[in-house]
């Protein structure tokens, strides 16, 4: 018999769902195509979805019915979990009125073109009155959700369901015990030269070496599409439609490589996913942090690796003859490895990646705990740049400005970042150790990795939890030593 | 004292607005851009939307305010105008029952796929079954909405408010007596030669050619984009957010310029709406007739003049002098002015273009009265071929299957095509007779002209209905006779 009360429940989370899907295209439009007359208009036309989705979402007919479902015994385990997840992020929903989420809206939409003036001004007192109101409000909103042990929490929660300050603290202080000291010893080290990717490379090659790569990957361009945009980005507005962004530089070919197949490893989880359960949790990505792992996996663990250009490095240089047809193998792939300090977050190699991250994260905490104010943030960033990467931040705009994240409210996201390189390391030792995995990498075989990516991770859905599934997975909860073996195994070797 | 029972009809109808909106660009996106899998994803998202503007625009509490607003004496006029125009338009939808609105939705969206193959295929059979269906529950929309003299009146009515048979049949009674044996005259002189076109074009130079053509129109970039598709076409989002597609064929030049240029006309109409009304009757466009006035303007009485080409040829020359640099200005211009009888509407040229439409606008009717059934279709299509372009129509793919009109349920679209070309010409004339319209085209100069669109037609909404802005624009109603001057003028002189 059917069960007409969940069929209910899951269609309206389809009609959600396709009214999300089709903001998420206004969105990815926005970056991509939209003439730059429509700014207003399109804020306006995301505005009404948006507020339909929050209306549908937490209509009292569909509340009634989740709470009836919850106490339903007939359910199988999909349909539990649905109404479970759903049922956690409508009670998130709920806990924060109506008027609260106007404010926080508009508070937000006044703060995004003021950190953006601030940013080209270099002035941080341009963005520190909005920043005022936005770190109020989601102090507010940390009271509004509710914690057990820290504010932060509560944030941190909507981008990493479950993950705290605790746990955050024990992983970054073993980042501060043994990774620093390791990467500070590597960044005293003789650095290999990585001028080879700053020569003149042909656009349009650029371009179709990128699309043979993401087709080598597994990415399906029947179900999506590549575009140039300021910043890269992966939307999934369906499996049947996920569409990539990169960015093509001249004089940079490093831009286009990693930034695409970062792109491609989120593109893969959402081409993954389920189309049986679109809408549903179960047809829903797990975390930030494991969509981050998704990409980082691509992005580091396997397209930095050796193995991956003893396959494509030939190749490459059938492309660009001229550039790279004389530059060495080994001179190529420890130029991509290079490991150095810098002040811009996105332009960070590999390791230095993660303090940069360990900066925000104790930045974001101190702010939200109320230990830190608004107008002492400038001069806490650049002591803690100063202690961690050791360089003198010469102005905001290059310092504490650089990131668009607060102007956006999005406090509580960064430490995802580094999150999905830990799960990412761990989830690789695991393939490893069941597969020759380096040998099909050689050999430009990627289609077993992505068949294992898929199996066990993107056709999941929300099934388990970041926490449950790197158990299922791996056979343990996150674990820092992997992280550190994985960095041991590859760095050791370049900087032997 | 502020109207406030009008400033919530208004607010509803942007909202509706912004939704319609939403939903062109995600058919501008199907269209342009959209991976081949999302067809189904994409489908489910534009009917989602659709339902909710049906459900909007018709939702009790707005029909009360629309009865109430139809009472009060206080509105100015532009006020009196978006009620009683969205009135209208409502009472309309109103007359449809949602089950009635449901089954032809159903019925059309298997009906495309229907026509697709049976084109492909050139076998009508295929898509008769569809069509039967369609043409039944068109003759019941017609019975539904109510008519007075021909049940084709209400379908025409939805693409041409007010649009009679009687008037349209008074329209093609004076084609046929006077456009017909002048156009067959043409057809039996000695036709230009158009080899000219038929050469390899380099498709970045049409592209960059077309671009500097639009933007000399006076198409505002920043407010649109040109993007290639199958179909060219033109949908306006938002004045601020107009788009235009067309065709790059690599060895016709001709379909690039004249496609492009009549989707430029449709959207300087776009682009000149008044954003301070968007959303209402008084910024949106009159009626089909009047947009494609537009469109035949610019690509017929500005686009294949010799005045215009005594400016752009040259160009053109420039940048295709291997093809273009030995050809004469008068090969050219009459080459594009070629007049010979042909299978396929959309290929045709400007004269014999409205016997084409004359063909679909006598068998419409007749299917809808009910005195042509959907298997005679065929012959009598085949024989109004030989009758009106005295060609044999050598199967059904380049003959009764050409259009996916029908597929779609359009009934009463066609005649519109033609009314364009007809009001073109009237407006055509009342410009020249005040201003040296020859001169500016010569010179380049087209914002004069761009101006006096915008200011007559395009910010006044739809103020006046189609009949009463041809009144006021130039003193009188269409008459046909201005269409048939403009012929002779041109034509005459090409042919002489």
């Amino acid at each position: 018999m059917e069960n007409t009360r969940y069929q209910w429940f899951e269609e309206e989370l389809r009609k959600i769902a396709l009214l999300g899907s089709t903001a998420g295209l206004l969105a990815w439009d926005q970056e991509t195509c939209m003439p730059r007359d429509a700014t207003e208009i399109r804020a306006q036309q995301s505005g009404i979805l948006s507020g339909m989705i929050h209306e549908m979402k937490t209509a009292k007919a569909l509340q009634d019915c989740v709470e009836e479902l919850l106490g339903d015994q007939t359910l199988d385990v999909y349909q539990s979990v649905n109404v479970k997840e759903f049922n956690r992020s409508l009670q998130k929903s709920l806990k924060l009125s109506k008027a609260f989420v106007e404010e926080l809206t508009m508070v937000v939409s006044s703060a995004y073109p003021a950190w953006h003036e601030a940013k080209l001004k270099g002035q941080f007192e341009i963005f520190a009155p909005h920043l005022e109101k936005i770190v109020a409000l989601k102090r507010e909103e940390a009271k509004l959700s509710g914690y057990i042990h820290h504010p932060y929490d509560a944030l941190m929660d909507d981008f990493e369901p479950g993950l705290t300050v605790i746990e955050m603290d024990s992983l970054f202080d073993q980042l501060q015990k043994d990774f620093i000291p390791y990467v500070k010893n590597i960044m005293n080290k003789p650095q290999p030269d990585d001028q080879c990717f700053r020569q003149r490379f042909d656009v349009n090659l650029q371009k179709q070496l990128g699309h043979e790569i993401l087709t080598s990957m597994g990415y399906r361009f029947s179900s999506g599409r590549m575009d140039l945009s300021e910043h890269p980005f992966c939307i999934g507005i369906h499996p049947t439609d996920v569409r990539v962004t990169y960015r093509l530089n001249p004089n940079d070919l490093s831009e286009m490589i990693w930034g695409l197949i970062h792109e491609g490893g989120h593109a893969l989880y959402e081409q993954g996913l389920n189309s049986q359960y679109w809408g549903t949790p179960m047809g829903s990505t797990v975390s930030l942090a494991i969509h981050e792992s998704q990409s980082r996996f691509w992005e580091n663990n396997i397209a930095r690796s050796e193995a991956f250009w003893k396959f494509w490095y030939p190749k490459l240089q059938a492309s660009f003859p001229n550039e790279l047809g004389e530059v060495a193998f080994k001179t190529f792939y420890h130029g991509m490895n290079r490991v150095s300090p810098s002040l811009i977050r996105i332009q960070a190699d590999e390791l230095t990646y993660h303090l940069h991250i360990l900066i925000r994260y104790q930045i974001e905490k101190a702010i939200i705990e109320g230990s830190l104010s608004v107008n002492e943030i400038p001069e806490k960033w650049d002591s803690l740049y100063k202690t961690h990467l050791g360089v003198d931040v010469p102005n905001n705009a290059m310092g504490v400005l650089q990131d668009v994240h607060w102007s956006h409210g999005g406090f509580g996201y960064f430490p995802t970042y580094s999150m999905g390189s830990f799960y990412a390391a761990q989830f690789y030792q695991t393939l490893t150790k069941s597969f020759p995995v380096d040998e099909w990498i050689e050999q430009g075989n990627l289609a077993p990795i992505k068949q294992w990516l898929n199996e066990n991770i993107h056709s999941r859905g929300m099934m388990l939890q970041a926490d449950a599934l790197c158990k299922k997975i791996t056979g343990e909860s996150l674990n820092f030593a992997y992280f550190m073996q994985y960095i041991h195994n590859k760095f050791d070797k370049i900087f032997a």
